[in-house]
């Protein structure tokens, strides 16, 4: 009895699984292939795919039959698929049943909304024309907030859709400690009479020649045979369709060849981590990483601590040379390891180096988190954004769109969004940790651009997790140990403290 | 009320149409872009796709919306968009109930099975390896005929999937016309001792400069601006996620330029037509053209009428020569319509001339035929093409994979679809005569490279019809007249007798 009301609510969750598969390559393709004129089409397209996830995702019959399994899914092996999966579903059903439809509805359509007014806002560095929309989406998210009860912090059921279970009080001490780990060494570093030669990353470089070294680092990378496709973008992001269907994007810099080096090796490592997803749970909520932090995690570690690391470095140097000969002819690998690591202070988080990137972090989840705790009016958020950046990072901020403007999280209303990006550095450090710790020939691999046994180890240790447990429980069972910021803060320390001599 | 409810009926319909058009995105996608990996995951995600559009199609509320709105639909005027909206909603409800969903399950699980064996029985030649399939596949299809009463042949049936109203007592007589035209013109040809000279077309064609050509064609056609895109395929193909986003794929063949010609106008014939679909219906099953068969006049149409024609070829020869110096340098106008225009005997249908291309079709058509009237047994299906290659092509077939093998239609279950094409090129002539009635400077500006003229005259007499009107209806009413085969054979024979120098 049981086994077939499992196998049912298998199929319906594979039915569901599949819509969100299909509208992923719906966003794929827009972002890389379709004809400006498919635009308006594809939103119409996308809202309808939304919309039935949406109604199958709350169906009342979904419900029944969760609550009827999950005494019987409580008797399984807590870590099995059947008690996972019933887990996870009846998580998410519980909580998309909290939000009235009509009121997810408002939400999606004053998204969509600021976030087109934010494209011309930004370019215009114009905040007072978001500042209405701004407002809305947040009394909307309060209205949200709303829907819930049993929370300690109201940004605690923003962060939940991230990072689910995950809350501000354990987030916000592990980012006090981050921003001021990294105050003290950035200080430092400014103080340095050190200066990284980044010379050889900036110049003119062939756009098919940086194409064909893009495709030469995905051989690189150990993704899946036949498993994967690089395409161009304006913001380089990665997508799966399916463990061994994984869509890569990268974008192609004419004067800064880093940006193809290491955004392709960042997202390579989230399509590394979306094709260790086992493929018989590829139909399954289970089957995809837990939340966008360890997601994050992934795309860290291949591109930090692997591609800006020296071994790699020792090994990308000779296929840099053999693309660029003008460029990089003279660049050993130590050369190369300093130019992809030179600190600089600037204004806008994507571009922003492993020091200075999680200050930029930081400083969005406070601004956060002052909003949610009425501590802050929105008139007033150019301004704060401004103070913090004259504080944490010494730069003056020259207009809203070098500032406050210049992310489209808020403006499509993913408040809670921004830590992850700092909670993946975090535990990116911890994963490394171990696996240096397991792996003693690490180093030698990597410099020979064996970048199989890592893989393998993280597979071992994070991948076959997949999503059967929760990002903290994950993080747990993957590194060994509870979150903690000091394996990040101990790694630049060692790291920029050699480059940049600080004794 | 009225009102309200077809509005209601609208949203349901726009919505089975936004998962239609993204069914068709994945189905483009595995064909152009799609890594190898995700074959098996893609077939999941398109089999619950045409599932929910099932569901949607045969809903219990649908029908009764319908049936409510039917009396309404009747007092609009009958080509208003309300009325043909509820006219072929109502149809194909109709038609998509009758058909128990066990059934259309259990036959598109064994056209699946059969494609699949196809693609290997072809490759071994070994028909005796498909023929159970066919046989299962043939059963299921009476089963199908059997859910219909009403009609005057079983065979009308599955002709109305493609042609909806159209019977075998329409089609007949026209395919036997065409048969016995295109027989005497062919054995005339045949005596000619004209042979045109097309050795231009073969040869070593750098596919890098194929793709420019390809694109240059493209360029040519009278597509929209940021309305399309061309891919490379194994099978060319042209799709449309809406009419101002449309799909072309050719195939680059290193020792034939002809394929990326004239597949390329081909396709472009089918990408023109969706992008004359009005942009208000993209959303409604009345957005669409009626029939595969109007859909092959237009490919044909620009194809062979234009894309084979002595002005357009004019205009054509020095964009060759420009891309292939050697191969078109001496090659004129007249030079090149003579080697577009050559005509063989030969055994595969996708790669027949304008004069033997029918007599292809008109042989699966009549092994159709007597299969759905029990005078052919299956087993007995390869020696009956075989006479017919010989009777009407004057051809002995070496073996199965060169006869009977070579197309995947009934392997896919698509009896009744083979005739579409020849009603294709009937259409095409008519339309080309109206045409050059109504456009006495037709030629001269083909030859100039103008083909928006043409494509603004077809977009009144056809494309605005879209598909308010069944296939016959929307022949009248674009052509002027009812379905003739008389202009095509005169086309065929004015044009061939010319060259041939039949006297």
């Amino acid at each position: 009895m049981s086994a077939s009301a499992y196998a049912d609510l298998s199929n319906r969750l594979a039915e569901i699984a599949d819509l969100t598969r299909a509208a992923e390559l719906l966003f794929w393709d827009e972002r890389t292939k379709m004809p400006g004129g498919g635009a308006g089409p594809r939103s119409e397209q996308l809202a309808t795919l939304a919309g039935f996830i949406h109604e199958r995702m709350v169906a009342d019959d979904l419900g029944k039959l969760l609550e009827s399994l999950e005494p019987w899914g409580a008797e399984q092996p807590y870590d099995s698929d059947e008690a996972s999966t019933i887990r996870l579903a009846l998580r998410r059903w519980r909580k998309a049943r909290r939000v009235p439809t009509a009121l997810a509805a408002e939400i999606a359509g004053a998204e969509s909304v600021a976030e087109n007014v934010w494209v011309e806002a930004r370019a215009q560095s114009d905040f007072p024309a978001l500042l209405p929309h701004l407002r809305t989406l947040i009394d909307l998210k309060r209205r949200l907030i709303g829907c819930f009860e049993d929370f300690e912090h109201p940004y605690d059921v923003l962060l939940d859709d991230f990072e689910p279970g995950m809350t501000v009080d354990q987030v916000r001490p592990v980012l006090e400690e981050l921003r001021d780990g990294l105050a003290d060494l950035l200080e430092r570093v400014s103080g340095s009479s050190v200066e990284p030669d980044d010379s050889c990353l900036h110049g003119k470089f062939d756009l098919d020649r940086q194409r064909a070294l893009g495709h030469a680092i995905c051989e690189l990378m150990p993704l899946r045979d036949s498993g994967w496709r690089l395409d161009e973008t304006a913001h380089p992001f990665a997508s799966a369709m399916a463990p061994s269907d994984v869509r890569l994007t990268t974008r192609y810099e004419p004067n800064f060849i880093g940006t193809a080096i290491w955004s392709i090796v960042h997202e390579a490592g989230h399509g590394i981590y979306e094709s260790g997803m086992p493929d018989a749970l590829r139909r399954n909520p289970i089957g995809n990483p837990p939340s966008l932090g360890l997601h994050e995690s992934q795309s860290r570690l291949w591109e930090n601590w692997v591609g800006r690391g020296r071994p790699f470095l020792h090994r990308l140097a000779p296929l840099l040379a053999e693309h660029f000969p003008d460029a990089f002819g003279d660049v050993d690998g130590e050369g190369l390891y300093r130019a992809a690591n030179a600190v600089k202070r600037s204004l806008i988080r994507t571009e922003a180096d492993e020091v200075t990137y999680n200050l930029h972090v930081v400083i969005r989840f406070e601004l956060e988190l002052e909003i949610f705790e009425d501590r802050l009016a929105l008139e007033d958020l150019p301004a704060a954004w401004n103070d913090r950046y004259a504080t944490y990072l010494g730069l003056d901020v020259p207009d809203d769109a070098h500032g406050v403007l210049q992310d489209v999280h808020w403006s499509s209303g993913s408040f809670g969004y921004f830590p992850t990006y700092a909670l993946g550095n975090v535990v990116a450090a911890q994963l490394w940790n171990r696996a240096r710790a397991e792996l003693p020939s690490l180093d030698g691999q990597l410099e020979a651009g064996e970048l199989e046994p890592l893989r393998s180890w993280l597979d071992d240790r994070l991948y076959s997790l997949a999503g059967r447990f929760e990002p903290m429980e994950t993080i747990e069972r993957a590194t060994g140990e509870s979150l903690d910021v000091k394996p990040l803060l101990a790694h630049l320390e060692h790291k920029y403290g050699e480059l940049y001599e600080l004794g």
